[in-house]
């Protein structure tokens, strides 16, 4: 999926680098288990992992020649890496996702001082947002398995199922399609609870009349899928209606404000705008989107205070909600790729307002 | 579930806590949220949040008095609470779960400087490991849910189904059952797959003959279950009854091991010492077990160079296995309270080796 390496090494600021964030262990070197370290020099690539995982590392890092891998004793992952770094390198180590105690431990075995630790935070992030044309194809497959049991799914939901009931009869049909596990856990938040932006499934009923909101992602091929809709249970009433227009129209103008070149921040903004001018904007409090790929949050973040510009390659999601304490919420979202022309939504589901 | 601070108060090295692990922020005040962080003083509670949390943090934290809610513009948690506390307290902060980055963000906005950190790594883990009553009633009702849906779904399975909608069963079935959520991502793992001590469900079908590990975990009022029981497809040969039989005493000999002040080493070796008398002992490459609760892996950790002791009121899982490369591998798993007079199993599913 990527050449190790390539600018990093080019750039001359570092001897090697030291990769711990699991979901860059496994774009580097396809590693997929739970505990990794991957070791990276100009000329070496090595994978520390431990005894549980002997098996999956020889079958999906040494067959590949990705990485040598080495199972320590006592499984300190941390410790061995230093035995195999000279004091005077200058080691990379990411910064946002290495703890104070794994530092510590890096340090206690390392002949090397601290100074000569580099923060290399987000390089790896980078390069993993924009996506190959493997990945996007990965992660197209993903939405449109999401995709494809979405109106199933809904066909089955009465009032009185519970939420849990509903959730798990959403996640049985992304297993019976084939998918690999749940890119997060899924939201099912009826009634007023759909006014909880994260709502877990509870053991609450749907109700006789309310919003829906459905929130899931599968995962395929290692990548994630993720899409949200709000369907409603029984007739919707003028404000329930006014809602739902007003977030469908955030989320298309959002849609259509993406293209190579353009602001994260104007995205957020093009949606934002439609939903203050409703009158809902202080109900509206997250950001419009994220990156994903291996990852369900990724770079780039689509939200008021981004300073990243969009990149041809690159998977956003597209997700304005509204959110009215003790009523209820809606929020919509589909997968979109950066195209060099604009956007392509990768989520065919429709998004008018269903009932059931 | 737990009063804030008792024993550190106590102790006068702090002056004030950063809670940053979201279950420890989940055990100390009740939210359940993916983005928080808690600042403990003397006499103040305060947990930072974003604004998707308003109204959940609102119901979980500000209705109980567990904690004042505070959302920081911006949504910088650590700037936040760097603000709220004077240049000479001494703050304590979970050095096994803080990153480089999130350390260096509070001391550009702290008054204070770095020597006035305090590592209080596994502080609250401690606290956590010893379940209350009601934390243990919680526990065994995840795990009775998990169990009783075992069977039901051993019933489903047929040779050619693909372990992806094996899998899809047994978690529908815990959804219809009432779970809030998955504790961990499914594993089954059939045929010569099995050998993967950690198999993610693949499009593999399930075999004519061979193994079948099954190790799945259901979310309960926030509590975890976790169980592995392996099944046979097909009639065992010889040498799978027997790998079998191996595992199933190990697993006995160690359940039969605990007890108050029973060193952890030493449940793990009475497993280990059956299955290297068997010949197998290089094929068991993972610790015996390992606490459960709010988190699917906490303390303690029973494993060979473990050195803590059972205390009555910790909730373990006992969980030896057999993998052998290119064959197929064995793992069963209960969830044990360690009590007063030695342990009880709560996990009532069968342990015979059975067949579909």
């Amino acid at each position: 999926m990527a050449a190790p390496m390539g600018e990093q090494r080019g750039s001359g600021t570092i001897d090697a680098l030291l990769v711990s964030h699991l979901p860059n262990v496994r774009y580097l070197c396809g590693f997929t288990g739970s505990n990794g370290l991957l070791l990276l020099t100009a000329s070496t690539a090595t994978l520390f992992t431990d005894g549980r995982y002997r098996e999956q590392a020889a079958q999906e890092v040494t067959a590949t020649g990705a990485a040598r891998v080495v199972i320590p004793a006592r499984g300190d992952l941390w410790k061995a890496a230093a035995a195999r770094l000279r004091p005077s390198a200058r080691v990379g180590i990411e910064g946002d996702h290495v703890t104070l105690a794994q530092r510590q431990r890096f340090l206690q075995h390392w002949a090397g001082t601290a100074a000569r630790l580099r923060n290399v935070a987000g390089w790896i992030e980078a390069q993993r947002a924009v996506k190959d044309p493997t990945e996007v194809a990965a992660i197209r497959r993903a939405v449109e398995l999401a995709s494809s049991v979405f109106l199933p799914t809904v066909a089955q939901l009465r009032p009185g199922m519970p939420e849990t009931e509903a959730a798990g009869r959403l996640e049985f049909a992304l297993r019976q399609a084939g998918g690999e596990g749940l890119a997060f856990d899924t939201i099912v938040a009826a009634g007023p609870r759909s006014a909880l932006v994260h709502g877990s499934p509870s053991h609450a009923p749907l109700p006789q009349r309310g919003f829906v909101v459905m929130d899931y992602g599968v995962i395929l091929g290692g990548y994630v899928s993720d899409m949200t809709r709000t369907v409603h249970a029984g007739r919707p009433d003028a404000r329930a209606r006014a809602v739902y227009a007003t977030v469908r129209e955030a989320q298309a103008a959002a849609v259509a404000a993406v293209r190579p070149g353009a602001a994260c921040a104007a995205v957020d903004r093009a949606a934002r705008k439609i939903i203050t001018k409703a009158g809902w904007g202080r109900q509206f409090p997250h950001s419009t989107g994220h990156g994903v790929g291996l990852e369900i949050h990724e770079a780039p973040r689509l939200g008021a205070t981004a300073r990243e510009t969009l990149v041809a390659g690159e998977v956003i999601t597209i997700e304005p909600g509204v959110y009215i304490p003790g009523w209820g919420g809606v929020r919509i979202e589909d997968v979109v790729l950066v195209t060099e022309r604009g956007a392509e939504v990768l989520t065919p589901s429709p998004k008018e307002l269903l009932s059931f």
